[in-house]
């Protein structure tokens, strides 16, 4: 019950195991653009260029910032976590001037706050804003509809951190406007990790054109001349784009409505039972991600013992806290491939690790 | 029969089914730290730091790049088709004045020039020199532990494009002192397409300290700290790493002498079998490829109808040239998992194709 890699439904599994065809086939490209057609579907979104990278979702990261920007840029990045803090960092690292937008962890961006700072910025200097939807390493998510209308009615180019809520959340990249958005594919994927995904808008396109930063492997100019040639310009991981079509028949067959819906329940189900456990969530309700679940350890238990206890008595793996919250919170994944069911049996557990640690306490 | 993807062994598919573990787990780091010590086995290295990345080999070649150069840095690059080209527009995206050293397509660099041109440069103005060792667009492979000897006379960094040889051709990384040495998992590793490999040496890292190119998910810093700890900066492909432990297992059991001098057999027995069939080569014996072979079509017969006769009647794919030698030449792979036997159903299966395609030009 990690955040990511996130179990794998056994017919994946099985796919996985086929032989590699060749990348230039054409069997290999109606694949390939059957998952480019499925990618749409998933981000409801007609009017993006999507491209797949063979890379993990800091490469589709870099590959958002290094497209658009220019050094000396400058780029608000709105941070709730590490992730959000990353795009930061990789946008300082191609030579723009970063501002870090920071709410305290476990909390959201606040949308006044961030309307009041838009405000100042009368001569229009921010260029980029960079916002994680849902934030792995707290388990908050943003409220990206009302965060996107305040980014255009300012100007900005907005670039999304989907990693962990698209497939499991609604992100609706034409209904609000998302100018960039990416996504990886061992999260609401139910893929190994591997594989990293981006939406590019028209917008996007605009700044992509007048982009100074260096890039060749994530240059979007080149993945669109292949794309139009239903291919891609390098070697890509040809098996993972065959088991990408076989998660995705699973996906359409659930149903988007319903795959969202299930995800919101999960979600729910699991902090009231938390809840009822007595223990303490790191988010409050309506800013909870519904991929992940943030948690304060009892008083005078350690997150280390917990997550021992999980492994030991019951080979669960739960996700310590990351960064400033290391061993100050441990982390639940609900997120992919993840039933009712699941979500009863790690409450069931939990509450027989929280009772055997806080005995041991009392003893 | 393509010069990669290659054929994949039944035992790492089955490995490949496995539901991937987590990635910041004891269990991966031992697995993955195994890798490690057996990518220097493979490249005869003790004293390279390696990474692995999760992308396909051109992420490595911009890897390689972005680490050690400056913009306006001067690179010679040692071009012996499509792959070589390639190492040099990617210096050239990020900043590099390029020069490219040409040989003709089929040929190798010829060392005597290679050290004339050298000998021009008495300011030492050349900061690097990438080189392709087994070129998979011509099937040529240079010398490289020749022309690696003539650049630590002039003391570039050399940088080594070894995705087709590491694994089939003879790479002695500490022994020829190559300074930066990058390969693809989906070659001599006998894996699917997804990982790719760097070897850096101490003269790279001072290159790197130096380096003002922006760089983060290739960033050689993140990698070699995450390294100590036994991981990676990023969620690697978890998958692809377990498989490549269990091709490493096969590879070691072979034997890195036995591997090198089968291919040198299969490589052999390719081109005198098609010799046999009054087929003309593109490259003389001396500069043979072990990995892969480019072959004329016979007077009057076309490339297309020869690739279809191949994969209509024989169900066998063979590749077709690439770039300036499209539809030209086409090219047949004998790297990885290849044996003794598919080379000759390969020359049998030649054979039937060039007697209807030459019997129904008489026609």
């Amino acid at each position: 019950m990690i955040p990511g890699p996130t179990p794998v439904p056994e017919s994946v599994l099985v796919e996985l195991a086929r032989h590699p065809i060749g990348h230039r086939s054409k069997e290999f490209s109606d694949i390939f653009m059957s998952c480019i057609e499925d990618l749409k579907w998933l981000g409801k979104t007609k009017n993006s260029d999507i491209f797949i990278y063979t890379a993990s979702g800091t490469g589709a990261m870099e590959a958002a910032i290094s497209n658009v920007i220019s050094p000396g840029d400058k780029v608000l990045s709105l941070v709730i976590g590490v992730f959000g803090k990353r795009f930061g960092q990789i946008a300082q690292a191609f030579g723009a001037e970063v501002e870090m937008f920071t709410a305290e962890m476990g909390k959201v961006i606040d949308p006044k706050l961030l309307e009041e700072r838009l405000s100042l910025d009368k001569n229009k200097e921010i260029k980029v804003v960079t916002v994680t939807h849902s934030e792995t390493s707290t388990g908050a998510a943003n409220d990206l509809e009302k965060i996107s209308k305040i980014i255009k009615n300012h100007g900005a180019l907005l670039i999304v951190d989907a990693v962990t809520s698209l497939g499991c959340m609604n992100v609706d990249i034409d209904g609000w406007g998302l100018d960039i958005v990416i996504s990886g594919s061992q999260k609401g994927f139910m893929i190994p990790p591997g594989l990293s995904f981006i939406y590019v808008s028209k917008k996007a396109w605009e700044y992509n054109k007048k982009s100074k930063c260096p890039k060749f492997y994530w240059d979007f100019g080149k993945h669109k001349k292949s794309l139009d040639e239903q291919t891609t310009p390098f070697t890509p991981n040809v098996s993972f784009v065959c088991v990408l079509k076989k998660a995705f028949e699973m996906m359409k067959k659930e149903g988007l409505e319903n795959i969202i819906l299930r995800h919101e329940r999960l979600t729910k189900n699991l902090r009231s039972g938390l809840k009822r456990l007595d223990l303490k969530l790191l988010t409050e309700d309506q800013n909870a991600s519904h991929a992940i679940t943030a948690i304060w350890p009892p008083d005078g238990v350690l997150v280390p013992d917990i997550r021992s206890a999980y492994k030991k008595d019951w080979d669960i793996t739960v996700a310590n806290g990351q960064d400033t919250l290391k061993d100050k919170i441990f982390r639940i994944g609900h997120l992919g491939f993840v039933s009712d069911r699941d979500i009863e049996m790690t409450l069931a557990v939990t509450g027989k690790v929280m009772l055997s640690l806080r005995g041991s306490l009392k003893g």
